[in-house]
């Protein structure tokens, strides 16, 4: 099935106690889309300016993303500074230059409309419901937000709550959404507003999924060198959207095999700088990295005699 | 088998956003062997001074807990005053008064000293010492540590580690060990130093068990109502090593399982003050949330036919 990305593409400054990477490819609608790629096609919606370098679409291309969708617009790209101590869950961001993206109006390209999968990634709210208006009829839609729009526009990320089937946020966001400490309960109060599922990401502490009748808790894959958290949270839900749109069902044993290839693509995008590993991966690689998460989570059910003997 | 659990029996005052409660039953020792009876025959060595209620000992009893190891002295019980905010993960504490506890020195009796388990709790490592040197052949030793220990007693703590089984330790604790900031590779390192197993507990967000060859990952029971944490390692240590003794073995399978029956005990733990619910447990329940906990981290292997398909 064909997947839809509408989100930010920029050039990226990052430090981190590892190293240090200076105008590197980033946002989230490129981590989604490379992410993506290994599982579904891609179509891309984005602004870039003037100065945006060729090598950038060139990734793109190389991934068969289809990136009619990017509109080059004169002025610079969006860049965004950000540096990480050891405690690599956390940014600070030092600089935030939005550039050609402050007037961002995404256009759905004709030949993207009826893209069954759609994926809005971290942008102003009220242009969230404007793509879904140039949408036809799509089976999954999924959103991604953040503490500034929950901050400054919660009516309209209300409103995109009401249209959506998904949303994916962090723990943080997830409590500040719901104005409730216990993640259980804000998650219920927010499944409440609208979505059939929410996915909270917590960094290497893993993903829950809840819905009105289940809840799934998916480990992170542990790693003994993290370079750079960038991007994880796009990557992790371009391995979601990806293998869903590729298996195009979505019932809870694949939506939980999905939030798995999120965590599988998040885990090797921190292994290098930018996308320097997720452009370079194979499909053998993904795969074996699920099956290590399935080892890595495997207990064995109760044996009948323990039950007999105890209980 | 027979466990033996050598740690602190305290009487607690806390204070969470939740409510209040005020000279409670409380102590590493106490936590522990209240969880361990639901699976074995646990023995007790610790110290209570004067004031310490017959109510408490009842407890104890009502469990068949072996208490011929606790000692009664002049004095005053050990009384620990502690606040938590709505991040349940930390607890600030207010104040600390040893009283009896401060000239604990353990002596094991001649009956327990055939016992095959032993929990070493959280008490100074040269008394830790000092208990396996009163042993005869144990099977497996666990013990657990805190910051306190690793900042003013690393030389006596690393000698224990030579001599134990499993370490048990939070994960900011297994940093600040290692001196390591990335858990894998601190986990690594603590493992050089002696222990066959590490495991480290993460509070809301589960924990993780290492060995030399295997990884694993368990996720917390996620609760909508969490009262009171405190004494919810000691409880998931119970749990752990009350497994452990029961079955009287320690696969990799087993172990795994035991894990989540330390994560099942002490998710009862924090849903009301003190013991409050886990002294009132049925073993129906302990097998239920086992069960749950089993469906909650479960997710199919994936299909031979999307392998061909994309892989």
């Amino acid at each position: 099935m064909n997947l839809l990305v509408v989100g930010s593409i920029a050039l990226d400054t990052v430090k981190t106690p590892f190293g240090k990477a200076e105008d590197v490819l980033g946002g989230s609608a490129t981590f989604f889309s490379i992410s993506a790629s290994y599982f579904a096609n891609v179509y891309l919606v984005g602004v870039i300016g003037e100065d945006f370098p060729d090598e950038g679409l060139e990734i793109f291309k190389r991934h068969s993303i289809d990136i009619r969708g990017i509109e080059k617009r004169k002025g610079k790209t969006f860049r965004w500074k950000g540096e990480y101590g050891y405690d690599l869950n956390w940014a600070k961001t030092i600089d935030t230059q939005l550039n050609v993206f402050k007037d961002f109006n995404p256009k759905i390209p004709e030949e993207y409309k009826n893209c069954e999968y759609v994926f809005l990634a971290n942008i102003d709210p009220s242009l969230q419901l404007k793509v879904l208006e140039q949408i036809k009829k799509p089976k999954l839609v999924a959103c991604d937000t953040m503490n500034f729009w929950i901050e400054g526009k919660l009516k309209e990320l209300k409103k995109v709550l009401r249209k959506i089937d998904i949303l994916l946020i962090n723990d943080s966001e997830a409590r500040e959404l719901a104005k409730e400490h216990n993640i259980t309960k804000a998650a219920k109060k927010i499944l409440s507003w609208g979505p059939r599922n929410l996915v909270i990401k917590r960094g290497e502490y893993g993903a829950l999924m809840y819905s009105d009748y289940e809840t799934f808790a998916a480990p992170a894959y542990p790693l003994d060198s993290i370079y750079d958290p960038t991007g994880a949270g796009d990557t992790f839900a371009g391995g979601f959207m990806g293998y869903l749109a590729n298996v195009n069902n979505f019932t809870e044993s694949t939506l939980r095999q999905a939030i798995i290839f999120g965590s599988v693509m998040a885990s090797f995008n921190v292994e290098e700088f930018s996308l320097n590993r997720l452009r370079n991966l194979r499909h053998a690689e993904i795969r074996d990295r699920f099956q290590e998460i399935k080892r890595l989570s495997h207990f064995d059910d109760l044996d009948q005699e323990f039950f007999n003997h105890i209980f």
